[in-house]
């Protein structure tokens, strides 16, 4: 995988934009493994392409690389972006007092199927450090008062500003100000305890229970200023019934909650992900 | 089947009331085919309980049974009923425009896999009129305007009244009043094209394609006087991506609409439903 | 979508492919509407690649367009194919006994989820000619007696040779002989109740209650003269359980069979499935 | 929960079963939580039921609940039995080289979901022993050799005997013999990596790749001395595709293992699940 990269593009739709690509690619001395499109119109629509190939040397070549694309590029008046397979993205994982999307994010990355390292773990509450601990990660206990929320976000930042590529929120229970957010765009990831956008907002499992749902959720999706209204990546739901408490639905959640976080991990750090407006286009 | 019939309970739960009622059906000489029982709370609670039994001749003996078992239920405080498996209940399908529904409950009304009868198609359009003659089934147009809308609602009431036990609706457009649907508590079955609370009101495929989720579902609930806020019966859905379009997210909803409408209607005739405030207890 | 066409390829995996197909289709003036690729191996494997493009005046232009392409496709050793999405391919339906996979595929055809047409019913039996002949469709009664069955194959034959694409086996439950499935290459599909390859053979439903299974399947699947054993194109599964008689299965079973049924048939006529060996790759 | 236990009952079906078990507790001062039941058939089935009921020092008047129990389980001819929902039973898991079922039940046990305690785990490798030890459970090698399996399965009897209610083969990939399974008939849980009875045996990964299956599947089942032909106790699947190597099938798979492993578990240390000859009934 050290000569694998991937181009992501997004361009007004029109001919010739995949023959070009590809010839690109192809002069480069590129092998094409994966390629995978989309237009949201043939006519007049936004094209999204993600190429994933095999260039030898590639990790030396890619400023060179990027320079010659910037040019062709220039012509179909595209975003885009080179992405090296290796090394691996640090996440970092924010939590508060809940292990299990954490414990997750750690098995799967050990596995390889999250194929991303934890860097660090940074909380308001001191809960979860042994765990954090027992795997070899490093834990920052980074309280947050209302007062200093401020500070709090500050140190936050310097804690992960270097040392991470992505910021997981594995039930982390504050609400990040919309200034820490416009620092990592669509580049922190939370897991909502809700099929959104049914039952935002606080308690889900508790409104879903009031509501007597069959089916419940989680989503994942990425963070902007607008509380639970960010891009979705990845939902999942599961059957419940008249029998179901409270606690039965945060029980089946936690399950469903780590599934789709893990997912939707693994498809960021892969760079499966390209975010439109409001939407992901995800090349699962 | 013909002598079959299910009990069907809501109390107070208190020890002894599973004893009794077993005691009781057992000295009648009925035989236990399925029990289902739910508390809310042990302690305190609401108590559900539905027994189906075999009793050679109940439906001759059916109202001095309901008249033996009326003290029973009165020293526990019982809601009740019995009801006989046989005849098989008689639906009134309301429709506008589209045919999928009306053709899953036709098709599984006579495979027998939703044991009841389409006894009359009434439609606030003739568009299908054919689909309905060629299954020989009474179809009554009964346009609505804004200003005929009681004596529409008026002539549906005299056709349904004594020809039907409950009336589907079955992708019909039009809100019915208050008044009517108070004529049929717990007797009304709805369709909504979205996974609700997600995307309650029009156009719930619309709203389900800007708002870029990964699933889209249906729901299938007993019709109150709250729009679209009735007890949920029932919940489906199916996995969608960026390449879906409103037209696909329509098309993949049509699939999970005459399921989840046919599960329910199902689970209704089988008198498997039992309603608690807003919410079902489903004994499937 | 009269101007659409479909281009299928499968082709030893090396460099420069991607870029020559679409350089080529750039330079006759087709707009790509879809594209997929799928690789074995990026080091000498197979490569597959569909790409579905918008060409004004394809259906004219094809002839010119595929000597042109032949001389490309040679270059790479390529087995091809173009298809013209217009007009819709002819789906020639074999049944017994059974109607709900025929409903289905009718309602589908109707309702434009399989884009094709019903273009003939064939049946050892009678029993199905009031479904077909309700919707229209010619209904042939083919008797098979083992003495008889090399005429009856002559028989069918001759019905669907010029009249249909593809013959859909709609719990058609004869066995059609090696020489009758050698005149249509990956243009038989059945649909075998049963998550193959675990209950192939006759009643698969019977040996599902017998094991104690705790979901039941069914597998959409091109015939080969190899029984139950041709390339699977889709499966699905649904849950049942301890209550569940064979009764039960076979009522799931009819609801899964179709379902699976048709999303195959749709990708065939599509165009969406490449056979590989005894296995597809299915652009779904 | 300390108050509660279970009453499991299986026995012809006749008339007066529930009636006589419900009065019978509800003499004995208990209150009923929860009540399932099943009959294969009311004219001459078995009929299996499940009693969840809380009786306030439940505990210490085990022995005489048991002894007057016995009386009226004599009448009807039953196989019983008595369990206490505390303590919590305790799991000896074995494993060979594979940490994600060992890490799934360790996580549901201290979360609660799987509510049961892993006592020690068994491996024929070292492999995860700092797995276990981070947990601060104990870690017992036992090698196994063909000449010495007889040993080693007397170790680990010796192990386990009074150490744990139930052992769990979270991907132990040692066939255990006849005689020791003889010593733990339906308390011994193995996890097939298959939707058995596909792809039963070895590699059954490498298999459904072969085969091009487009669903993998696990069983978890009950073992005995018939290879993978035990008892099912639940199964999952999940899709996969053309792109699926064998590789991520192993992937997939393990996702799929743990869940269905977990509930497995979960079930039986809930006294959820009844065998009746190589079938199970599952009250979930």
């Amino acid at each position: 995988m050290s000569h694998r990269a991937r181009l992501l593009i997004s361009c007004p739709d029109r001919p010739g934009i995949v023959a070009a690509v590809s010839q690109f690619l192809f002069e480069h001395g590129a092998n094409l493994a994966h390629s995978d499109q989309h237009t949201t119109d043939p006519q007049g629509g936004v094209f999204f392409l993600r190429m994933e190939f095999d260039l030898p040397g590639v990790d030396g070549a890619l400023p060179e690389l990027e320079r010659e694309f910037g040019m062709l590029a220039g012509r179909f008046d595209m975003e885009w972006r080179l992405a090296l397979a290796r090394p691996r993205k640090r996440l970092a994982v924010f939590v508060s007092r809940e292990e299990h999307c954490l414990l997750e994010l750690l098995w799967q990355s050990r596995s390889g199927d999250v194929p991303a390292d934890v860097a660090l773990v940074v909380s308001n509450h001191e809960t979860l450090r042994p765990v954090a601990e027992a795997w070899g990660i490093p834990y920052h206990h980074v309280p947050i008062t209302s007062a200093g929320k401020r500070q709090a976000e500050a140190r936050q930042q310097a804690l992960v500003e270097h040392a991470a590529d992505v910021i997981v929120l594995a039930r982390y229970m504050q609400i990040l100000s919309p200034e820490f957010v416009g620092q990592w765009p669509s580049r922190i990831i939370n897991i909502h305890h809700s099929f959104l956008p049914a039952f935002a907002g606080a308690n889900p499992y508790v409104q879903a229970h009031q509501r007597g749902v069959k089916l419940i959720g989680a989503t994942a999706h990425y963070v902007t200023a607008d509380l639970d209204a960010g891009p979705i990546i990845e939902q999942g739901v599961e059957r419940v019934d008249h029998r179901s408490s409270v606690e039965d639905l945060r029980r089946i959640g936690r399950y469903i909650e780590r599934m789709v976080l893990a997912r939707a991990v693994a498809w960021h750090v892969d760079d499966r992900i390209l975010v439109h407006g409001n939407k992901t286009v995800v090349f699962a």
